[in-house]
């Protein structure tokens, strides 16, 4: 292993999440105290601020502040959607990308994002590799979907499974309260992995959540949907149903896919608007009082519901991808190895990022219901012990007192 | 004054709030402790409880149980959206409720709601002192709206305050995470009266909140709000705008209202669906990536960020109704008079419900900035003592422990 001396650079890609910056935290407090880092910088909205040459010093900053980012939801540097071309193609990006490395003498990138950033991350680490110009590359991961293969789970999914389970159980009272009866279908995120929209089953597991519950990784039948409703409907009146974003129909195609055709940086669908829509298929269906709620932002910033068991190991992710890449590793992404057997045990390592890139987890078939509108016990055994612990989040006149950061340009 | 020994009821109606279950608990404690009252009794759903004789016996209770009302949204004990017929034309309700306080030695009802359910009071309160039968009746105010004429502020209001000031916080920061810029549009309740909308502010005024807020105090009008729009998207991307509900056009129109026709129990328009149809137009204007997000249920029954303050004066309110009709008190609704002058004192006083019922509290005009889209000074001062303190809640797996009731029957 050899020493390797420089400059770090820390940058958040995708969609944000409560705890990204628990992990910019973890990472910037080590890399501030690491022997083998000269400087910290912050890069402006992900791989754009390499490539536009907007760093921030995070040296700078007042301590008392940076101890603040654990409790401060949403990507305080600023994140991006932005896929980096297939080098072999066009090399203009990663070519910057070195010229602003060399600039900096930046020797560490860590990178903090889903699989489409670990690709990017990937990428960059193959090419400073051929370049000659020695520099590691580590993933720090994050994304509400829990989607990541080769970890347990991901930093920010807790989080955003403790807000949908917590007001799901708000919303599950709130929607049974007249003895008139009603119909309420709440929208969650997830494209392709249904494990947020599963998180409602906590509240259901606890007395007062969805009846049924919808996921992305079976099909979706109208019909088979409508009948359940209604016979829950005369059963017991009120009936509350989650839905993940990304339902479909057995073709394929999206449930929501006629609401809009707008797409998102990377190329996917931008999904919403479901929850209405399955509303009022069930008000023209059943002639009932319905009502649409989707869970929209709210579920992915809800940093005061935050897990403390998510922001511990946001931290850590953080930290360990520098002590790592300090010890002279590359090209990995932190991942987490996790036992529950006699008490749940969380513990890193780290995995190749080209086993990462681009690839999607799912919910295993066999923690999904037969009737596909339901999760077994295996499903709620794994997640409850990543919900757990309360954050110790700072206020001031009753409402959070976000970290604020100076943002001081970094000077080469 | 006469000593009146008997039965009480008390029911909660209208749409529920993050604190009704305090009020619940404070008069129940109560009325379980007077002398004055032999039996404790709650409705289910509201007065249809009493008119379906469908009570429960609160004194057979857990008192561990009821501990956790305070903490425990919605209304525990079931609501309705029920509108006594006018007495002089149609007094078959009137006979049934009376039978029905014959039946169980009822000489005290209390009824928590907001002015439709104030109106219900006043005509009960009424006809009782009409029919001879010696029945003291008490209005427990709770409105998210806070609405309520003769009172500081309603119980329910300050916790959805809470719940709509963090999440803006929180949203704010997502909204503004990528440098492409986004317009984002967050609907708050509120169809005639702005305060909830209002206490969007609160995140502003702490530096993260919305740029914009349009209120239902004043007219809407699409162009300016355009150019608001553009040129804020112009000067800084991303911008963030609250609206109420009940914004509406000069000649009166709900913006919403081509959205839904639906109606709900008391022939108020039912809105909805305002945030995607203005993030839509925005959309269609300006070319720009939108959000809409819609607060929904969520706001009102978000317990978990219910203000201290709140349940603590949600609490006195149902205690003070119990206490004061138990001393002779008949016909009115606790209010809360407040001073904000030498620290924050809220004392609670007595209004007559003739003066409450029906009748709709606004923001004063001159509380809102002259551009039409902001709030100013003496509305933050009068909002911010009323979110402070957090909720001491019970939890159990990290997800909110409800109360649990076990609704016996009551017996006559």
């Amino acid at each position: 292993m050899s020493q390797l001396t420089g400059a770090c650079v820390i940058a958040q890609s995708g969609g944000p999440t409560a705890v990204i910056n628990a992990s910019f935290y973890g990472a910037a407090k080590a890399a501030l105290t690491s022997p083998a880092v000269t400087k910290v910088f912050g890069a402006a909205h992900g791989i754009k601020g390499v490539l536009n040459d907007v760093l921030y010093d995070i040296g700078q900053e007042d301590p008392a502040e940076l101890e603040k980012l654990p409790y401060t939801p949403s990507s305080e540097l600023g994140s991006c959607r932005y896929k980096l071309a297939d080098p072999e193609k066009d090399d203009t990006d990663y070519k910057r990308i070195l010229e602003i490395f060399r600039k900096y003498d930046v020797r560490y990138f860590f990178y903090n994002g889903g699989n489409d950033s670990m690709d990017t991350c990937d990428k960059i680490s193959r090419y400073m590799a051929r370049s000659g110009w020695e520099c590691r590359v580590m993933g720090i991961p994050k994304t509400i979907d829990n989607d990541l293969v080769g970890t347990d789970h991901c930093p920010g999914f807790a989080s955003a499974a403790k807000y949908i389970a917590t007001s799901c159980m708000e919303v599950s009272k709130d929607a049974r309260v007249y003895d008139t009866g009603a119909v309420t279908v709440m929208e969650i995120m997830g494209r392709h992995a249904g494990w947020l929209t599963a998180a409602s089953a906590l509240a259901t597991h606890l007395g007062a959540g969805p009846d049924l519950i919808y996921l992305p990784e079976t099909d979706f039948d109208m019909e088979d949907f409508m009948a359940r409703v209604r016979a829950l409907y005369e059963k017991q009146g009120s009936v509350f149903v989650a839905v993940s974003e990304g339902i479909h129909y057995a073709d394929g195609r999206f449930v929501s896919e006629a609401v809009t055709s707008a797409t998102d940086g990377f190329g996917h669908a931008q999904l919403g608007g479901l929850a209405v829509r399955l509303a009022e298929a069930v008000k023209k269906e059943l002639g009932v009082k319905v009502r649409g709620i989707e869970l929209s932002l709210l579920q992915r910033c809800g940093a005061h519901l935050a897990s403390r068991t998510d922001i511990d190991e946001a931290m850590m992710a953080g930290r360990v991808a520098v002590e790592e890449a300090a010890a002279g590793k590359t090209g990995f992404m932190v991942a987490f190895d996790c036992t529950r057997e006699s008490g749940y045990v969380c513990k890193p390592k780290l995995i190749p990022l080209t086993a990462v890139a681009n690839a999607e987890k799912k919910i295993p078939l066999d923690w999904i219901g037969e009737d596909g509108c339901s999760v077994k016990q295996p499903l709620i055994d794994y997640l409850l012990p990543l919900i757990q612990g309360e954050p110790d989040r700072p206020l001031e006149n009753g409402l959070p007192r976000f970290a604020k950061l100076k943002k001081v340009r970094a000077e080469a």
